[in-house]
């Protein structure tokens, strides 16, 4: 947790720039549901507890089952949770009481959870305004249903309050959002806390790649790592030897000489900041020659992605840059032929390279996904390709200082996209199917990323120190494991 | 996934226990909703997936996204889930069709999720009985709720079908907690498995017990062994030199000589069977002798558990057993004074151990809680004590072959309960408050656990090897370590 003036500052500048967009006097109420634990099998075996992020951001508190409400009209920020009572010490231990954790972060009033719902109602009631984000989880979808009064569908809509329905109040959400994005001094330093865990990971998950060793044996070190050293992972390990499935959390494979392994991890620190950093190694310590080459392209790639991001940038251009780059070196292969630019303008990259460049991250390993990818990643003036690749670009805004993205370029070869293309004619002329089918269809897929900080004349790599990426640093790292 | 014969050996069995209670031709459609991913952070960003525990029980399928059904009248039994498309696949992989995941369980027809939906409308308008069990994530309640049209309060409740209301059945509850309660052998090499995985997580934290350690470090190597060799976590693991907070989940402390380490920590194993035992260490390898006092009566009550635990005793009488042997203990060392068996009736001993001596252990770790904690523990012909203690016995049935539970007695020293009771006078005559007061509001709490399987004329502990339990075994092993 920071300090309380954090806290405070936040609140009163979202509560400026709200009100700024607002009737003045009639502003309303701005209702924050904390998360409820998660039940893992049964409802008292829960997963770890992970607070909702804004929840987090504004209101500090890091425990289940606490509500805040900011008055927009009259200036009042209140906690509400329940203070324990002796069964819960038995099974909890002590635990501050609920005013104490409002002073903690600078609210000036605390009361029962009960209080939370009556004074939802009477806002209601007297016709106020309720401002509220899109719930993510479920638990949230019913109690903000239930305290709003609308379904379960709606709370997952964000639109104007101005209409005077009920849903999720777009004000509120691009408040956030403008607000989420240009990360703090202080959550710099949180994030390169765990970027640092995360280098500690993938330390790990390189010393232990020896071929006979199951795949899963690796991700235990790994999350092993974060659990001793932060809150554990950021994001679901992605670890395989099948790196062209590019979300691949089977883990049966065993370690098999020849083949590249990919690694898609990050930490989250006990604060609640994420990493994500991707490698792919040689799991025989050596790349092959062919690997090798493709290696290299990816390698670029990342670097002039790092030389290009900087304020006044769009990442959108950065990622066409990078695409560019890619068929570039994939024409040196024999794998594409034409045109570099014709082929970036048809999309040709989106059979190797199927996802974005990157995303925003923070208290998110994709930083306020909740509230709307589009509202999050895309400046007004920007629509979303429907390009495959492009289409899937997280974050196309033009760069300012505070931004914190990924820069994570890929090449895979998906046999059944190849297959998909090649039979509906996608690419022809441009790719080179015979090579593909003939060289490549048990290449796998390799992705490198780094985390980047956008300062005031261009960016930084998040963490103290880069993994290792260069092919021959990579190899003679290993030779030395 | 056990052999398809395990799954449709257990459906025919389920089938045949509910329509032994329904009327013939009449009995109705049983439906069973798989979890969907849970969100961790926000939609997309989820916690490592976990099936719903009677799902995997009865249709095996370990992936998220699935339902059946099964018509009790008609035998049909279907398995409902989407088939893959190639945006599926570039991210996912290459995934089983829904029929041939149907066919791997014996399940003998499947469709598309959307027939599902259809399928129950058409049963309900049809005006025959839909048996469901009550939801305990909260998608599952959303799910319940949409499908059978009640509210989102009442498909948690579970009530007889014969009143033609809509909420959770309980004569199919009761069949499936008469199945689940006995362990077949398939199930209890699992179990023995999971216990293995519990074994190296508990040598680990041992070895790991070093003062000037902070905790979280410990915690973060023993996660990452069950995470390498097994699904992970059967739940969040409890490690702390506070011992006397029963479910303690704060890992900040450093280790330091003088304390004692309680670890109550379970594995998951990859095909999701619980293990959970509890041991509670001297953090500089050696216990003092006021230690070692308390310490040898909670070892005396974990081998009276296991002595007497047999077919036709009842749990809660193990339960009180032990509840004697921890007052004449503590009669010895001056903590209690009076008659033993008097103290056992005025429930004295749940000042020292506030909760149960143990749970029934399978697929879940307190398996089937979601049920009904009193359907699931209690025959009909118990009534559960209002007693501190006794009153958190989770399993007091009488205790047949197969069952599978935890023994885990424990002496704690709670300050916040030592104080509560003496001001109200509780206990008053056989507690020794002055004592308490001078010397054991510092000591922390102790907790022993093992897990059992009833055999046909006993027990036997789960896993190959027990843990080191024995005062003196324990600072040998510690001191090599």
């Amino acid at each position: 947790m920071f300090s309380k003036e954090v806290y405070i500052r936040r609140r009163a500048e979202l509560a400026g720039r709200l009100s700024a967009q607002l009737p003045s006097g009639k502003a309303g109420v701005v209702i924050f549901i904390g998360n409820a634990e998660a039940p893992q099998n049964y409802r008292g075996n829960d997963y770890k507890f992970r607070q909702e992020s804004s929840f987090l951001y504004y209101w500090g508190i890091d425990e289940p089952g606490f509500a805040a409400l900011m008055d927009l009209d009259s200036g009042d920020e209140v906690i509400y949770g329940d203070d324990v009572e002796i069964g819960d010490i038995i099974w909890m231990g002590p635990q501050p009481s609920v005013e104490s954790r409002a002073a903690a972060v600078g609210a000036g009033k605390s009361a029962g959870s009960a209080e939370f719902d009556k004074a939802v109602a009477t806002a209601r009631s007297q016709g106020r305004t309720v401002h509220f984000l899109p719930a993510s989880r479920y638990y949230n979808v019913l109690r903000t249903a239930s305290l709003t009064g609308c379904s379960p569908d709606s709370v997952r809509k964000t639109a104007s309050v101005s209409d005077g329905q009920v849903h999720a109040s777009l004000e509120l959400v691009k408040a956030v959002i403008s607000m989420r994005l240009i990360k703090e001094e202080c959550e710099i330093e949180e994030i390169d806390k765990a970027c640092g865990i995360g280098y500690l990971m993938h330390t790990e998950a390189r010393r232990s790649c020896k071929p006979g060793v199951c795949e899963q044996e690796i991700v235990g070190r790994m999350e092993g790592v974060t659990i001793s050293k932060g809150w554990g992972v950021s994001f679901t390990t992605i670890l395989s030897q099948h790196g062209e499935t590019l979300h691949n959390h089977k883990h049966d494979g065993i370690i098999a000489p020849g083949r590249l392994l990919l690694v898609d991890a990050g930490a989250e620190s006990n604060s609640h900041y994420a990493s994500d950093f991707t490698r792919t190694i040689p799991c025989g310590g050596k790349f092959s020659p062919k690997q090798r080459d493709v290696y290299d392209i990816v390698v670029a790639c990342n670097d002039l992605a790092y030389d290009l991001a900087r304020p006044g940038v769009t990442y959108r251009d950065v990622h066409l840059a990078v695409a560019a780059r890619m068929l570039d070196g994939l024409r040196s292969l024999d794998i594409v032929r034409g045109d570099v630019q014709d082929m970036v303008s048809e999309g040709i990259a989106g059979m190797f390279m199927p996802h974005g460049l990157g995303h925003n991250m923070g208290i998110d390993v994709h930083d306020m996904e909740d509230l709307g990818e589009d509202l999050v990643g895309y400046d007004p003036d920007q629509t979303r390709s429907s390009q495959l690749g492009l289409g899937s670009l997280r974050m196309a805004r033009r760069l300012m200082p505070g931004h914190v993205i990924t820069d994570e370029p890929g090449i895979y070869f998906v046999p059944a996209l190849i297959a998909k293309w090649k039979r509906e004619g996608t690419g022809k002329g441009f790719i080179n199917y015979g090579k593909l089918e003939e060289e490549y269809l048990d290449f796998g897929g390799i992705r490198l990323e780094d985390d980047l900080l956008i300062t005031a004349d261009g960016c930084r790599r998040l963490g103290a120190q880069r993994l290792p990426i260069y092919a021959d640093e990579v190899e003679d790292v290993m030779s030395g494991e």
